[in-house]
């Protein structure tokens, strides 16, 4: 049995280690054009941040640790083209410029994404960055340790990760959002909040441009020198970064006639098999089954794709296995505010065709008189028709995370608002207020949908 | 329309609060034995700890605030006998030693629970506290601050609170149990687990003796000074404490009969309702009916004090309300050492008539690369039958809590195990590894399950 596997960072590692413990005696093989296998790629901002000193703290299993266990690990061999006829795929070994083709009984295709790179002047100039890969954290770093000033291309999860990164670092920094709003998956309200709370913590180090456009960079063979913007600002830089999103690698898929789905990404069932047969896919390159809605969504998450990889090894072995798809739930870190969400923001849920009601709550994180209490903003959504909870929202610097991931759960049991409060949270001072600030959400969004419902309720 | 409620540290001081709300004409009265009401008497650890320096900080409403709602607050004012054909109370006035009668409508009774008192010779000598309400803290931590060391009797909840107060005030600590395990709520490998971690952290300030008995306390005028055991033991020590559990204050209800249930607290309905017409209880006096087994349990914990006086306010007023009872959800803090649970152990599983299984994994609570990265010890519990998970545990200076309350949830929903594998949990790596510990503990729980149920399973 040859189980070959293309890629390696999370789902291709995940699928590889899975396999190992299933089939000791199949032959297992990851291909990759990258130089590292087996990374968190997620703790790259925490590595340039400076909270810890060696990359390799982001290496999860190395080439020896994967050859100890028999598996082969071919960094910087890029695969080229899959030939499902013949069950090969073509392999470019980019160090010695070969090519030559690998046998498979099974393939994994765990290929991932890549940075989205805007089409804006001289972007190729030095010192402009994207961040996915370990050299590019270690090249980030090395840059950001000699400069004093870096500009942030792009609000969402990545570049505000980015913008704790290089205060931590002592940088001045200047974030440019093209939309009205950072964190453009959170409700607008939420979203809102989050600037605010970001610049009510701000001490003039950083500054965040919302509905602005970079029009230009200026530099020299140095590097970048200067961001010019939409609305005429040229703001003197160091070091840019490109967090404008992300693009999975579907490339080589399609090429094979692989199905690509609604989003752009791979189409994959349950079983994360592809169209073509002994062919599975996972991680980042595909698109994931959306509980909330029953439709698909592409989300390009670190333990999602570990559950892939798992799921796809797993079907790849022999050995039945589902993925059952994702609630949406995420966490990022910023000026360490908490942003986390599952579920259907208000909005999307009204794209899907729910009637959404929701509550806000500012709550203390723990009981008031604690030493290190803080606020967290919490807005619930639910179903006016139907009671059904859809979704939560949670920024906070204090412990909002905890609360998005008790609503998961229910959301898994599909709870209506009113059996989510039948929940015991535990209560000791250190830990939260007597009353979970969600369950005053849940309190006050249930008699907001009693009132709805018999027409009472006014804003 | 007199609302009279006894007793106003939480149930009491809630049910008034809400009952005005809800009725802003009516007679509102508190008739408390205390010196202070509507206070966090789950804060006094911290309070005796230095968390903070004010015990005015855990006034939740001074009776100055319910006057100003016209909400009259009788402090030293003990409820003697109920009536209840003539609705009427008799009220004993302590500083003017006075008797009177107060007449009710509608009667709540939260008069809490009381300290249990072991019989040991010498147990009245001075400095020998109890921790339940105010002044007892203020006594305590007047005492500690001059002290050098403390016995703690008993090792639950408030007993290991107690501990890390004492540690963090620069004491040397005994902390006696009787039983062999301390935090006997827990399974006794979880037990057994906190002892060591205890231990491990343990710098020489502190021990821990386990089925020990204090036979005597030695001492003269002024105050406690040897605390005999029954293995020979004489510990010199400064101050007492007995942490040797509670009792439910159910006297003044019994004698008005008022029904007492099977755990030996007031039994009351899901709306809180008595047996008797017009009068209700709520907080540490009653009983719950716990959601896991359908059978009632005594449970004097605030937060579920806060529901019912909330809910017992509502029925009282003529609004429909119901507390659906209690998951058993706990949670406690001993030397930054986080003990939580929800639901059945496996020993209580098993008394409940369950055929439990269970799984225990001890993981990093974030990615170990960051900084503050810290174990926690997770196991949970599932009937073999049904798949449906039952309850967990979860200790750890790490983030053990989190984990609970999202169990919380799954109970709530009565959830399987499978069911629960398809939740989706935020990560990112100040928040959790990639895959949490709670979906390993289910992975490996599901395993389990199905392997026993194909009789493979070996430990």
């Amino acid at each position: 049995m040859k189980i070959v596997i293309l890629g390696g960072v999370a789902a291709g590692a995940k699928a590889a280690a899975k396999a190992r413990r299933l089939l000791p005696d199949a032959q297992i093989d990851i291909y990759t054009d990258d130089t590292h296998v087996s990374y968190s790629s997620c703790g790259l901002p925490y590595y340039i941040a400076g909270n810890f000193e060696d990359y390799e703290m982001l290496l999860v299993r190395s080439p020896e640790a994967f050859e100890q266990s028999r598996i082969h690990v071919h960094l910087l061999n890029r695969a080229i083209k899959i030939l499902p006829d013949s069950k090969q795929v073509l392999v470019y070994e980019m160090t010695d410029k070969q090519t030559f083709l690998v046998d498979y009984d099974k393939l994994i295709i765990a290929v991932g994404a890549r940075p989205f790179i805007p089409t804006i002047p001289n972007i190729n100039l030095k010192n402009i960055f994207t961040l996915r890969k370990i050299e590019d954290g270690i090249a980030i770093k090395e840059k950001a340790l000699q400069s004093k000033h870096a500009t942030i291309v792009g609000g969402g999860f990545i570049g505000l990760e980015l913008l704790e990164a290089f205060i931590d670092q002592n940088l001045k920094v200047t974030l440019i959002e093209y939309s009205p709003f950072i964190m453009p998956m959170f409700d607008e309200d939420i979203s809102i909040l989050i600037k605010e709370q970001l610049i009510s913590i701000n001490d003039g180090r950083f500054e965040i441009l919302t509905s602005e456009l970079v029009s230009e960079f200026i530099g020299d063979e140095c590097g970048v020198k200067i961001v010019k913007t939409a609305s005429g600002r040229d703001i003197e830089t160091d070091l840019v970064i490109l967090a404008t999103g992300a693009v999975p690698n579907v490339e080589i898929a399609r090429d094979a006639g692989i199905a690509i789905g609604e989003t752009g990404a791979i189409r994959v069932n349950e079983k994360m098999e592809t169209n073509i047969p002994d062919i599975y896919a996972c991680g980042d390159c595909v698109e994931e089954y959306f509980i909330m809605t029953g439709t698909k969504i592409w989300m390009p998450l670190g333990a999602v794709a570990n559950k892939e990889g798992r799921c796809a090894a797993m079907n790849a072995c022999g050995f039945e296995d589902i993925f059952a798809g994702v609630l949406g739930s995420a966490v990022a870190r910023s000026m360490y505010l908490t942003m986390s969400m599952t579920g259907l923001t208000e909005k999307k849920a009204a794209m899907a065709g729910f009637n959404p009601v929701s509550s806000i709550v500012t709550k203390n994180d723990k009981v008031g008189y604690m030493p290190n209490v803080n606020n967290i903003t919490l807005k619930i959504v639910a179903d006016l028709d139907t009671g059904l909870l859809l979704g939560g929202q949670a920024i906070g610097v204090g412990d909002a995370d905890k609360r998005i991931n008790i609503l998961a759960s229910a959301l898994v049991g599909k709870l209506t608002v009113e059996e989510f409060l039948k929940n015991d949270l535990t209560y000791a001072p250190p830990f939260s207020p007597t009353i979970d600030p969600l369950l005053n959400a849940a309190e006050i969004l249930s008699s907001k949908i009693k009132a709805l419902r018999i027409g009472k309720f006014a804003e």
